[in-house]
């Protein structure tokens, strides 16, 4: 489709990647914490006010911005109304007390990349087979309302709408009262028709940086277990209650804590554990615990080693109960399965880097993303530029700002190829 | 000091019998738990109310109220200005989700005991050697500002009232602004000569219940060994970062709580331990927690075995912090040493128990109370009546209304001992 007389690519210029750096400062000043991260939880007053600013430039910009049933925010290019979009995106919400890149580099180079084909494609006069947009899923880290990837599970239907703004926050409030009040509730759920998906991210691992990378292309995805499990106990008195009547729920919570880290320990590198949430009542100096609730994680590549470490799990939460005196239940159990990222949209991907003279090489992502929500359905790329250390969640959280502009780069090129070439990789003729 | 014509001793009336039920009821109504138990925090809204209801019963039954700079309420009765007090009483304040008689039931036994006394001198025309007073103490339990028994404790002095007033609860919230909220931050502290002090309690534990008697008298107290450990850790992502470089203080708390009760193991009946409160920062569902605090507390008869366990645990601490990568802070230690309550009051309340048909025995307390600070300078007595099945800080904690009953029978006898007759427990001439 491109003219013989204009190049086969297109990419950021100069003024694209001030724009960017503006935009991303502009966001980087919204929810900052004091050591100079970034605490921006989904629908709270920053998350708001960093919509807003977000909603603000794609209006300037000419993008049609249309928010749905659960705060996911659009920002739409369209050039013929029967096409299919090429998405692209990430989330703006941040884990509390985080970092500024996690997902806000991913909508904001989105925005900017969006913004820079559209209009290098009306300057050439190109039409595109596929129209174009920018989104903000919400509630992507699960930090404020559980579970995480909120918005493009409930874009993807495999989380209702009702259950999205029924989730509540520590402090009793839904996800829906949320939205309402930053003015971030829409009426229904779009009907945008997706062509492609791409999700350009801060890796939060090293590989990139150990191996002198700039892009890392996602080709799969570990899978995850994610158990709410609760031990009930009997609430007494720390002092004179016998140590043999008691009935410690945190004392059962502690072991399991123990036990999850044992249980990752026998598979090495093959699977990583973690408990990030403990919650204990009436949690009172004097006070034997009563409950303890917790938040168990077990990543792997592998299903049936998840499979099997859960249930040695089960086992071993029975006998803590039993050695404890304790009760438990799961009350909540996801398994997420690994997924695999579109493989042309991949070569494509290796290809526009190397004519970028991007260094680039294949990635795993152990994380969860929205991208894999899309992937269910969708062809869709996952990207990854260095983060320093591999450092992440962590206010410290760092990427140089020549690899963010390396990966707004890949990006567009990447935007311009996925909308305009869709032969070079949905598997049809080369343009 | 009797008249001949009256007899030797005086104790509760049925109709004192029940204005203690009364009173007792309208406690019970007051931060009522769904599960009838009681949810009355230090300086709480339901605290400010049960502070009203008992003062309102002192004013109508003509003792003089007052009012110190942490809360402290004194129900004085005063036959002759130049003498000390006689003083009983124990705490209004509840933990969360806890039971209806703890701590409550010494206050308005006491308030009943003092206006029986008071009222049956008068009727004979006698006048006692002391005064005497019903006192609720501030904040015993240390649930929502710490330490427990601040009110006691600054009484005596080892606690200032500006140490006390800033003690900030969970929300930020100072003691000093809490009591001022619901009118209870008197101007200053008082100097309330003490006599003696007498707190009646429930036993929190199944002695008296096993061995069937209606009161423990409570010759010693328990050591006790409290310490706010803290461990610091790295914010990380529970997905990507590699198990090898992550620093969670989570498990490194989850170690440590499991240490606690290894280390009382060792010691048999010796010792007792718990950790009744954790916090973790920030408790996220995907983030490593790079910070947690535990409240630790060993308790034994023994100083010196507290001495040897904190020394071990400390090591212990130190080797649970290499192997996690964490490191670790003892952020506050308090070494509350045994005490013994007075032989001269122990030795007067068996006998009164003697005449007045009560079965009772010697008790031992492992909890902490405010007659425990009273001690270090005042003769005290410290009085048990049964808890079934030993059950505390817990909504089905209960003791049978013929249990309070003798108890009460028992504290109005024995105020009457202590403010007419001191010569029996003060080592001088018998009246």
């Amino acid at each position: 489709m491109s003219s013989l007389s204009t190049p086969d690519i297109i990419t950021a210029t100069e003024a694209d990647l001030a724009a960017f750096d503006a935009l991303f400062a502009h966001s980087s000043a919204i929810g900052t914490t004091a050591n100079g991260g970034l605490h921006r939880l989904a629908a709270s007053a920053e998350d708001g006010a960093m919509r807003d600013a977000f909603c603000a430039w794609l209006g300037e910009r000419g993008f049609e911005v249309r928010v749905d049933a659960v705060g996911n925010v659009f920002g739409l290019v369209t050039f013929n109304p029967s096409a299919p979009y090429v998405l692209c995106g990430s989330h703006l919400d941040s884990q509390p007390n985080a970092g500024r890149f996690d997902g806000t580099y991913g909508v904001l180079a989105g925005a900017v990349a969006v913004a820079s084909v559209t209009r290098q494609l009306r300057e050439r006069g190109e039409t595109p087979a596929f129209n174009l947009a920018v989104v903000n899923w919400t509630n992507e880290e699960g930090a404020r309302f559980q579970p995480s990837l909120i918005g493009s599970s409930t874009f993807m239907g495999s989380l209702s709408v009702a259950e999205a703004c029924s989730s509540r926050d520590a402090a009793g409030i839904t996800l829906g009262d949320a939205l309402a009040q930053i003015g971030y509730r829409g009426e229904a759920m779009l009907d945008v028709p997706v062509a492609a998906y791409l999700e350009l991210h801060v890796e939060q691992g090293s590989q990139l940086e150990n191996q002198g990378l700039a892009i890392g292309v996602v080709r799969h995805t570990w899978a995850a277990l994610k158990w709410r499990v609760r031990f009930d106990g009997e609430q007494n008195h720390t002092g004179p209650a016998p140590m043999a009547v008691r009935r410690d729920a945190l004392l059962a919570a502690a072991h399991a804590i123990v036990a999850v880290k044992a249980e990752a320990e026998l598979h090495g590198l093959h699977m990583h554990s973690s408990v990030g949430r403990l919650e204990v009542e009436p949690n009172s100096p004097n006070v034997v615990p009563a409950l303890a609730r917790l938040l168990v994680e077990f990543r792997s590549p592998s299903t049936p080693l998840l499979a099997a470490a859960g249930e040695r799990f089960r086992a071993t939460l029975a006998d803590i109960a039993a050695r404890t005196g304790t009760t438990f239940e799961i009350e909540h159990a996801q398994l997420r399965e690994p997924s695999h990222l579109h493989h042309g949209l991949s070569e494509l991907a290796h290809a526009t880097c190397a004519e970028l003279a991007l260094p680039c090489g294949d990635s795993v992502t152990v994380a969860g993303h929205d991208a894999i929500s899309l992937s269910r359905r969708y062809p869709t790329s996952l990207l990854f530029v260095p983060s320093q250390g591999g450092l992440s969640h962590n206010e410290a959280e760092f990427t140089a700002t020549a690899d963010l502009h390396r990966g707004v780069r890949l990006l567009t090129a990447l935007l311009y190829r996925a909308c305009c070439q869709p032969g070079r990789y949905l598997g049809g003729a080369t343009s």
